[in-house]
């Protein structure tokens, strides 16, 4: 049996039909069309109607950018996807598709997909930490998905490790996504004065790559800034491992070497040994894969 | 059939017998002898025994400060009492005392005790803050103890909110203890020019209560970092509430209500109401009374 696995994005929604095992048998994708709630669905229908005709689906999993209501099932806010605020989208789809829907955040999405089939299988206890316009996270611990008392855990994007920091799009500062991100990585570049074409993360890390030390400064800097926030996560949390995943795994080592030596140095030692941050191995399907294992699983 | 709880502290040693439901029937104390692990044995040996005339005891539970390995029971690290690193405190007690002996890190019994008997009765998720020398901490998730990997969890301490911030005693920068604890209380004194006796925490407090307004805003800024790592709590783990406790409850409202507010500016709506701020309804004796409970549980 397969199931259908959607990872809503700001820019593009992705889907994919995963067997059992989680592996990705057929994926389309279409362009989010966030404008409106009707249109939103269309997309989504459509992309699973084109998934289903090539096998028997049983089940679908939504990963959805915002924060869910895990007992109701709303949708309390989506920064990038605003019709989605107070919707059911599981229920919506549900109706429309007479197929079970499965709802999740979508770092919860992720981290569960790491967790079941990647780079954090037969783990305990896990963190996974998506960098691309934002900080995405989600964490397993004691064998489940954590999700706190309303579904609304892991908002790690959001937590301060810089009280006098940057000025963050959630209003307050200091926000760790204000410095590990897409965004946050562009900032970085402009107040270090990088030179050539310092529009994009990837711009600034093609530049990198050509031996720019300004630019290889920039994913140091913002390397650092990952291992901080790990350090608090490995303090708090004791976990087994955190699986980087997102956009600026095309840096590869450069960010993530970085992050470690950070972590290792600021977490403590005996729990540091215990948790090797490593890259994820779903990458860039994590949020697809996730999202099908969810519906397998509670479906 | 009662359970006798101990908490060993960086200068007193406290001990009770309580009861199956939690209530402390004889309690005693004596300084903590840390200069060797003979001496402490002996001190909680004698504290054990006068309890034990009093009632039957079938299980003795210690709280231990410092990193504790849950797989081995070996203390890994006990930076106010050397003596305790490396040793497998419970075993000795055991054999010494002949009766089930049960340790756990002292934040994580006193997490215990309030989750048991206390503000978080009946609630899934939540996390204990203990305010002292240092700020020790404990973590209830989904309905259990979280100990992580290796029992290290919940070093809330040592998480960095001020990555530029204070020098911390663990050789690190920036952690949340460098300001929420007695030493930082009547550094953040020294640093504002507060008049008066500034010596400890606690003649700030009675300065701030005799109407100094520089010892006031002592408290309030405290306060304030305090709310900055609960938001940060809340952000991550979307817990039910937020008990705090230890020395500083003393300062009731001055401090609480400045973290509260805090806490509800930088958290997210949703989870902030989920989460509220409360006192300790144990204190001073959280640590004994989760001790026991832990031995009434686990023996």
């Amino acid at each position: 049996m397969h199931y259908i696995g959607i990872d809503i994005g700001g820019t593009t929604t992705k889907a994919g039909r995963v067997d059992a095992l989680g592996a990705i048998a057929e994926s389309v994708k279409a362009p989010t069309r966030a404008e409106n709630l009707e249109n939103l669905i269309d997309t989504i229908g459509s992309l699973v109607s084109r998934l289903a005709a090539g096998a028997p689906v049983s089940a679908v999993g939504v990963g959805i950018p915002g924060l869910r209501n895990s007992r109701t099932g709303i949708i309390q806010t989506s920064p990038h996807i605003p019709c989605l605020r107070n919707v059911n989208l599981e229920k919506l789809l549900q109706e429309k598709l007479a197929i079970p829907v499965i709802a999740e955040n979508d770092g919860n999405a992720g981290a569960y997909g790491e967790w079941r089939c990647g780079a954090g299988k037969g783990l305990q206890h896990l963190a996974y930490i998506t960098l691309g316009t934002g900080l995405g996270c989600g964490l397993i611990l004691s064998d489940a998905l954590y999700r706190g008392a309303s579904g609304y855990a892991a908002e790690l994007g959001h937590t301060v490790i810089e009280l006098a920091g940057r000025q963050c799009d959630c209003g307050r500062t200091g926000c760790i996504e204000t410095r590990v991100s897409g965004p946050g990585i562009v900032q970085t570049a402009r107040e270090k004065n990088v030179s050539g074409d310092i529009s994009t993360a990837q711009s600034i890390f093609a530049a990198a790559m050509q031996g720019n030390d300004g630019a290889k400064a920039v994913f140091e800097d913002t390397g650092r800034y990952l291992g901080v926030v790990c350090a608090n996560l490995i303090n708090l949390l004791n976990l087994q491992t955190i699986v980087i995943s997102g956009g600026v795994m095309a840096s590869g080592d450069l960010l993530i070497n970085a992050a470690r030596e950070e972590a290792h140095r600021r977490a403590f030692a005996a729990s540091a040994l215990d948790c090797p941050i490593v890259q994820s191995q779903l990458w860039p399907d994590a949020g697809i894969i996730g999202a099908a294992m969810l519906a397998r699983d509670n479906s």
